[in-house]
């Protein structure tokens, strides 16, 4: 277990690793009465917070009516997972990441998100995500799990 | 959305297809304060139901003191998706399902998710996991989302 000012900033390799190099996490939210919802993300880290757009990839819904921002505009807990699987179980692993979530729409801390979401996948780069609104959770403590703690 | 009897028994092909084939999803709970939880699941479905062992790979904790099983006690709600990720965006998709969660320990019921789980995973077959206990979500409802829904 590891908790500390800025969870990301005392990673053993390991966690470094797989948070630099997972190209999707899941995030779960909960609504006002504590159901809970999960959904993968594309995500960057910056800082302490990690950032996740909502809507570059197409959805039914306008990016606001969302379950998962209605679920943080009631309830800002949130849970990120990111996870390595493979079939050699003892080469399986996670960090987990809580904190709270809000809601991002503009200013430079934005800007600097979008910049590292486009650095870090081509996609977006096509897409015009620039006034996108972003879930930002700004991460308060944090679990690593290995099946081979000898890696 | 799809809301039926048993979610189950009538998806369209392509979800099928994902929860057929998916070797890993992420369990959403969230203990009584609705502060959410997620971890990476194997899992089984057979009937209604979803099924993931607890202790078939190395924990830390015993597996009744696990936070997932903690927050099932206290708020049995729980989500979970399943999902295919690649970087070709207009191949995205999740199927998410909601329901509650029960601990199973024993029992003709748990005879079958073992044995579902063992069908599914080879790396089973080699664990002892006749008498671990299982989670059981009974899913209520679910969603299906696609990138491309020509597919």
């Amino acid at each position: 277990m590891e908790r500390r000012k800025n969870f990301f900033s005392h990673l053993p390799p390991y966690a470094s690793r797989l948070l630099s190099s997972a190209r999707v996490a899941h995030l779960a939210t909960a609504d006002a009465r504590g159901r809970p919802h999960v959904v993968p993300i594309c995500f960057a880290i910056d800082g302490d917070k990690l950032f996740t757009p909502l809507d570059a990839k197409p959805k039914k819904r306008a990016p606001l009516k969302l379950k998962r921002v209605r679920n943080i505009a009631a309830n800002p807990h949130a849970a990120i997972v990111v996870d390595h699987y493979e079939e050699d179980w003892r080469r399986l692993g996670y960090v987990l990441l809580n904190g709270k979530a809000k809601l991002l729409c503009r200013g430079a801390r934005h800007r600097r998100a979008v910049r590292s979401l486009k650095a870090k996948y081509s996609q977006y780069r096509a897409m015009d995500i620039d006034d996108s609104p972003l879930i930002a959770v700004t991460v308060e403590h944090g679990y690593i799990w290995i099946s081979n703690p000898a890696k």
